[in-house]
């Protein structure tokens, strides 16, 4: 089985215990209380980090820290993508200052979408679901990679960033992290080395500490980022991160922006919903009934099980029951499915009214 | 005989028709009367071009163009650097809108200077120096390329730019063109490549032709930038450039900023020049006085005539009567000399009084 995880691609299945090894990232345990309160941190779908120390004590002492992340508008928001919105709109609660950065140009040299393509889904589709999901325009600056702000001052700044780090990067080091690298690809890298580092800048919030929480897939970003910050002079506060698994899709392997079928969307139906997680959600279920009474389900690949323990069963002890009912044999893979249905379209039926009172908000987003 | 000719570096002696010859430039001939009013032309140390058509279009038809150029802030302004100082405030009066880019983040990443000694020697030495020869700042565009305007619209169109125009090349025609080529070297190509192509942006001029004049070394920096100007959609109007040879330094070779011996900067002192010239202009006159009298002096390896020729002495009466007395042995090198270092110092003398009076106009050229 070869692993192929660059930010550009995941192939196969992916070995997380080993790519945490190999891209020496922490295991994440022992964090304060309050990450209790986000089910993506009590049942473990975030599982390593670097730095996040730096986070911790900025939040202890009740200093300013600032969360950061990039979405790359190529796709339909899913739920795969609300993982990470999840976690943004935690830290806002617990007092971050958010950068969100609309991937445009990034989308542009390496998928080749246009900028207004970019634009139109960054807006309708991605801001809109973050507002509903409870993002609030306060402490939030959300910006475009290709028009970071109205203000010269600030937006020289963002982009002399990212030319200043140039001189202090080589080109072995992306071919080692990237493989394959075209000077699209890494200007877009370039480019999110100062979306992760500019907060840092005078420009905008000085000296603060920068929490970038991402998919595992995403660390070659990461780790380009942190290495160069320490170069340049004087160096940055050193990038914190942490790193979620993916929840899978719904055959199982990595959900997918370009296979609807790998996903659900937070604008899909009841019935696309109901049709979905019937006829491609991978369960974990026996091939007959009778085996399924007598030996269990397997937990561990059921993909519906996935959705409501990482995102749609919040109540631990209704899971619990799920869980071992499954396990035993007493809950079928019919009845699990049914759960999960209901689960996800009472969540969409509420998200989606959110998502359109979401729209007089919107402007209040952008620059 | 080796020639390395690349933006970088120029080694060994340049053969120009080899260079207009590889580079694809075509010589320039049959300019309209008025630019025989600037002796850089009428006495051709302007050689070749591509697509000048398309300004003396617009000039004809008194349609806009912009002129271009990028100013690196590296060492002093020296008389080097008056051949492409001149042409600009030539087509300033002609009509022509002028963008000067300092190439602040290019001295950056090729050269590892500090932004803040590129600001400071751009303002206090090269703009004194333009604005002294005659820049005004009506229809002026000076800026620096780590700060490109107080209009964050405008910044990020520019930034955008260099950013899109990434997609469109490749690494091995930076290659091709500059042979090593480091991630700094290659933002800084694709830097003034927006550099020149900007004008063109709805948020600056709109659709206008521009001409670049240069050095005929930075053409590699032309072709990248043509070449990727059509592949981006929609192309932009093909560049016009001039391409003018170089005066020659003081000994003959180049001249070279990090070689004091080697130029005369516009603040060297009378005592400066006349030391400068008498003991390293490389001079064309024969070995004995009686061996010059009877054979005559070399007028096309004589640097001292070269200055007059090019810069210095503006009534070609007076420059074919030293030419032909220099040439027939009447006039000697060290008579060609004094003549050269007295118009050379009755320039300076004005031309520093000018400079000092100029430091009140510095603030309406920056932003």
């Amino acid at each position: 089985m070869t692993n192929k995880v660059t930010p550009w691609e995941v192939q196969g299945s992916v070995d997380y215990e080993k790519l945490i090894k190999e891209f020496g990232v922490s295991p994440l345990k022992e964090l304060p209380s309050v990450f209790n309160d986000e089910i993506l941190f009590r049942r473990k779908l975030v599982v390593g980090h670097r730095d996040i120390q730096k986070i911790l004590e900025a939040m202890k002492s009740k200093k300013p820290f600032v969360v950061m992340t990039g979405l790359m508008p190529t796709g339909k928001f899913h739920i795969g993508h609300m993982t990470i919105a999840r976690q943004f709109i935690f830290y806002q609660k617990l007092g971050a200052k958010l950068y969100i950065a609309v991937a445009d140009l990034e989308a542009y040299n390496a998928r080749g979408q246009s900028l207004e393509d970019s634009r139109k889904n960054a807006i309708e589709d991605y801001l809109l679901n973050y507002i509903a999901l409870g993002l609030s325009p306060k402490n939030c600056d959300f910006y475009f990679q290709s028009d970071r702000s109205k203000d010269g001052k600030k937006a020289s700044a963002y982009y002399r960033l990212q030319n200043l780090l140039a001189r202090h990067a080589s080109f072995n080091e992306f071919k080692a992290v990237y493989g394959e690298i075209s000077p699209g690809k890494m200007l877009s890298s370039l480019l999110q080395a100062a979306d992760m580092l500019h907060p840092q800048l005078p420009e905008f919030e000085g000296k603060v500490p920068v929490l970038v929480p991402v998919g595992i897939d995403q660390d070659p970003h990461l780790r380009i980022a942190r290495d160069i910050s320490q170069r340049i002079k004087p160096p940055f506060i050193q990038l914190s991160s942490t790193y979620n698994i993916f929840i899978p899709g719904l055959g199982g392997g990595k959900m997918s922006s370009s296979d609807p079928n790998s996903y659900i969307a937070l604008t899909d139906s009841e019935k696309e919903v109901e049709n979905k997680i019937k006829k491609y959600a991978f369960s974990g279920g026996r091939d007959t009934l009778e085996e399924h009474r007598k030996l269990g389900g397997n937990l561990d690949i059921d993909v519906s099980f996935q959705y409501l323990k990482f995102l749609f069963e919040e109540d631990d002890k209704k899971l619990k029951k799920i869980e071992q009912d499954y396990r035993s044999g007493k809950l079928t893979t019919g009845e699990l499915k049914e759960i999960t249905i209901e689960k996800i379209n009472n969540f969409l039926k509420e998200h989606q009214k959110k998502r359109e009172s979401a729209r007089k908000l919107v402007g209040k987003f952008l620059d």
